[in-house]
């Protein structure tokens, strides 16, 4: 095993930020790992970048993403640009043989996971689609808990992300709401998370039925672009640049194993701000969830005695799986960052194994072929299949 | 004004009793209206009826349905039978120039529904489906925040009615799970609550699609059939009675006003007890209830100060609409009698006024055609208008 | 066996119309139980008895309370006057043998409650202080779990009653604001029933240490003054009523068998409206409740499984004790109406079987010699020992 | 300004993990700070401390903190020890004229603080007790919303602490059982954070009664002795281990501006965790929180509309005081690192500025003094007052 792997940061936004800091604290956390080395951060502007490295702790600053990729000293590649960019890098550092981190989503299209998906295959090297949140002590006591059959099986699961940022009058375009740097609106940023979790807690899902809107058509150009992807600056003519994505956007869907689903994306849920939430109840029990208050997990068993039956309010911590890793006392409360710590840790455990992650590129892809059927949906009014099938993914 | 008026109950079950308390204790509340002298209780036994009588203050009892309403001291006639009676019971009753209470369902199919309506437009008497849950103040209080524009234009609604009482192994067969007697499932039995609710708050629904699934296909022949229709003891012959009606009903809509909705209504909610529950985001602001909570309304107002912006817990009581009829301390906790008192004082005042209520048979029927238009689409996987038009129902 | 109890309501305000509507609907609920004649209600004006006979449903109204006692088809008396006037009714009652019901705090002082006590004892009735809030589903779920051992020994109780209907700038005195009318402020009011609870589910309290403050010295002159006693309005004569009672109230205490209590009462907690909660912690688990959300009660087990152990929401009804007496559905919601049911319900059994009540007048003082205890405690800053032993009481 | 300062940690367990990564990624939160360097981790074996130097990024290790003080490139000493050597290190660390941190309690008594306190005044540095959890975002807005006087005049602060970890039986004896090590139980190692929040967000506490418990009067001797002072060895000698301190700890207090306080820290509250918990009413309004549920605060304002008033879930993030240093978009959750990256981004803060923090070891001293006053009272059952007064303190 190397002992220490070295990292290029396509990105210095807020993505970029977390994902380094959490490499940053990695040893204290997996004191059996190899270490990460900072070695190159990239972005659009030599101010951006060089700003980036001082801040989180970088070798080095580039805006040259394709010289850093292909540096002999890089093993992973972390991608935290807009939507638009992920695939171009992504193909080019599968290229090279890197390892591959890439926000979600990984693609703006289905048909493109799916490519990335295949290199990824033949790379053999690690990919990862960073849906952090699963990573959650509560969602993966969820998982134990299902895997355990302590809720029998599912019958029926709602997903919800609920935010509300973009609700304020006059809110400037960004690139969240184009169709071509975001592929979708708020189901490619948001929804992906619930449909995630709806993969990951009750399996693959074969058909669904969408729909879409979108409240505010336009929006006044940004008076600065900071998207990474320079050709979006095109549409900076007018004063008012069109909202071509779902501000909010519904579903309905199976699973393959029959149970039922539905789906609730929107940034017009007015005081919502994270409320990525879920209920799933089986035939022996129910488990819910919400991200406001991720700290909790809330569990019913049937089996309780009747006249005390309820849902238990579980404060998580050392106990649930992978908590041990964190803070020694329940209910200190571990959120964003520790996600983020965990998923990239995972990574860097696979990379030292030569193993993979659950979310691999295959696993994106197939979150991928959801949101596609979806948005087709919603243009044709029809229930859709979902391409590809169970054994070409790694889901759960 | 007459000062008393003669009413007739047709069933003497759960619901027959909590209408006749309701009935009881109104002078308390509106001591302004005509007093309901409880002259004759009816149900399939003498046994049943005459324990009705004695144990809920009834002049007299019967086993036969048309002789009462026939009475000439027979001013409301007051149904809360099997879905499967409601028409028959309901159009005698009318035909006899009676005011009609009935249970909702007020009908099996749409059709059925119209035409009640109908019968009822030209009897030119005060009808109302029994759609309570309306009446407690949190929501009296939701529809006040609605009318005065605190929350704007309506974006999204999301209306859940979840129960796990189905969910008992062994559980006997009973008329709710027969499509015969119950007209649908859990759609009709606690979906319609939550459609409603959707349509008091939002407006008319203008198509939908849905998916319903039956988990537990057959159930055991119950010792005692306790339905008000003697034919359905035919399904008596075996030892299992299938299950023909959804466990699980799901459902997307669009509002006439554009605004996208969802619904879910299950019996297999493990952990779910009554939890009726709906959150409509406007364009100014969010509310939010679950009946499981009755006395809390949740309120987020976008124009509060962003950092100290977020939803409020309403203590409901005195301040909310006609909560100045109950308890002089918000938070004392009004619950179901009280949404039973609030409407029959509604419908009473309705007959003393020459008036009509909210959800008359019209208001009744058209959430018959949105539940007839779901459980199509449930077959037909296709979007469905709902038939009928704004100006036909008096809904909202 | 009587089949019928002829009833004297003395009092006609908010109390007097629960009880009476308690008293008629009774026999929904308890089909075993005799009936209850509503013979007498009597106010201070023959308008004001003379509404509350034909709002709540009596054969007669008077003025003159010793002749309704007097009356030989008078069984049961019941108090809901204010404080200072439930001695000297009650005594009276007594003496004529009659069985009472008399709303807490039974009296102004210990040493008044005792004798009440001592008289109650010997004239061989029942007698009850009304603590109604015991009777709510939870509650009495928390008290069987208590008596099964389900948290082991009891190692402290927090009991809150938070309101904040004093807060209004501007707000007239009322009786409420008076020693001598009320005996104390916000600890007799509300304070003593978060102390009832805490001798019910704890037991007896050996020593206490307490804190009051008045927050706001003196108000308006209230407009009309609807006190019972009309002495009192000698203090009319002025534009400002002094406040000699506390608004808010604190104590320490200690319980006989060893677990440590704390209580907090007052009518200045903004937001809170009829916050009545309490939460006890064991040996073996905890159990919590809150009033403001009655139809639910926390318990959390100790030997649940570690990963999974939390609080569990239990949604009352049929399941718990006394439950199968009101709706069929749990969580369709028992709240204020349901606590007086069960109160005079069991009031009524002890009258027909010549039992007696758990809240007695004999634990009527055993609370009044509590809160005395704190108010002594308020003056000199000591711990006060509790006068009076278990033997005493009936309590729990 | 130091481009760079020199650290040295005293103790390499929980605390010392979690200081290491706070001020690991202090430059991405705070890029304007001076960096820090990890020089020196100090542990009782060369093992425990190479491994902290290895897992948490330190140059060096040692076994002796007295010349890892002494090293002319260390600035600052941050003591994460057990209480019974906070005195020693911490005046040492002062006597060679270096920055300290110090977890809370900063003493073991009252006279100690006071003198470390008095020693920190004449060393001119900056010296800080580490109360962390007011760093929280809720309840920097909760302070803001005091300091803006939106809740009025402050009335009642009830202050709990609350967790369970003490109650599984055959728990080994560890020094937070010692009153030789730790001075208190539940009061110093819980009680004091929310005696901090009171403080701060209350005033100066000018007297107090209290009352403790000890649940558990023996455990059995830890198989390894992990604490920091190696003379507690000796009680290693019989199988059981006396607890000297306290369970649980109850108190009521006065504030010096007169409002009323009690206070709650318990080990032993079966399900509670974390529950750090106060609740402050004052004329204007409320506010509330629970360190369970850390992203919310709970803010009511008696001056909205009536009928729409409750309290408001503030869900919080970018808007609140120094949210602006973390995520992007509110409810994604801080934690527990987000406090400790604040506190010692304030610590460093000052050390740059020449500057002073809210909670230095003044502020420390305060505390200790209440809690000293809370022993007391638990001894000889009376009032105390709080020695010292507003103007030694730095407090709020």
């Amino acid at each position: 095993m190397q002992s220490e792997l070295g990292l290029a940061m396509i990105g210095s936004g807020f993505m970029g930020r977390l994902h380094s800091l959490a490499f940053t604290i990695l040893p204290s956390f997996y004191a059996d790992l190899p270490r990460i080395r900072r070695r190159v951060i990239v972005d659009v502007s030599d101010a951006a970048a060089s700003r980036g490295a001082d801040a989180f702790g970088y070798d080095s600053s580039s805006t040259d993403w394709r010289a850093a990729i292909d540096r002999d000293d890089i093993d992973i590649v972390d991608i935290v640009t807009p939507n638009d960019s992920h695939r171009e890098i992504a193909e080019y550092a599968l290229s090279k043989g890197k390892h591959v981190i890439c926000e979600k989503p990984i693609a703006l299209t289905a048909a493109e996971a799916a490519e990335m998906a295949r290199l990824a295959a033949q790379a053999k090297v690690v990919t990862m689609a960073a849906f952090n949140y699963r990573k959650c002590l509560a969602i993966k006591q969820a998982k134990k808990l299902v895997d355990e059959g302590a809720i029998g099986e599912p019958l029926t699961f709602r997903g919800l992300y609920l935010q509300d940022w973009a609700m304020p009058e006059g809110l400037p375009w960004s690139w969240r709401f184009g169709k071509a740097q975001a592929g979708s609106g708020s189901l490619g940023d948001i929804g992906s998370h619930a449909l995630d979790l709806a993969v990951y807690l009750v399996g693959d899902i074969s058909e669904v039925v969408s729909m879409t809107r979108t409240v505010v058509p336009s929006r006044p150009r940004p008076d600065a672009h900071a998207v990474f992807n320079p050709t979006a600056a095109a549409s900076r003519a007018n004063d008012m640049v069109p909202v071509d994505v779902d501000d909010c956007a519904m579903a309905m869907f199976r699973f393959r194993n029959g149970a039922l689903g539905t789906l609730e994306a929107t940034r017009f849920a007015s005081g919502r701000k994270n409320y990525l939430d879920f209920e799933l109840s089986g035939t022996k029990g129910s488990i819910a969830f919400n991200w406001e208050r991720s700290t909790e997990l809330l569990y019913c068993s049937a089996s309780d005695r009747a006249d005390v039956q309820g849902f238990r309010t579980i404060v998580t911590g050392p106990l649930q799986p992978g908590g041990e890793n964190f803070w020694p006392i329940p209910g200190i409360g571990t959120a964003y960052i520790e996600t983020q710590v965990t998923q990239l840790g995972d990574f860097v455990r696979a990379v030292r194994d030569g193993g993979s992650v659950e979310t691999d590129f295959a696993h994106g892809s197939r979150i991928q072929e959801v949101m596609e059927a979806m948005l087709a949906s919603a243009q044709d009014r029809r229930w859709h299949p979902v391409r590809g099938s169970a054994s070409e993914s790694r889901a759960a």
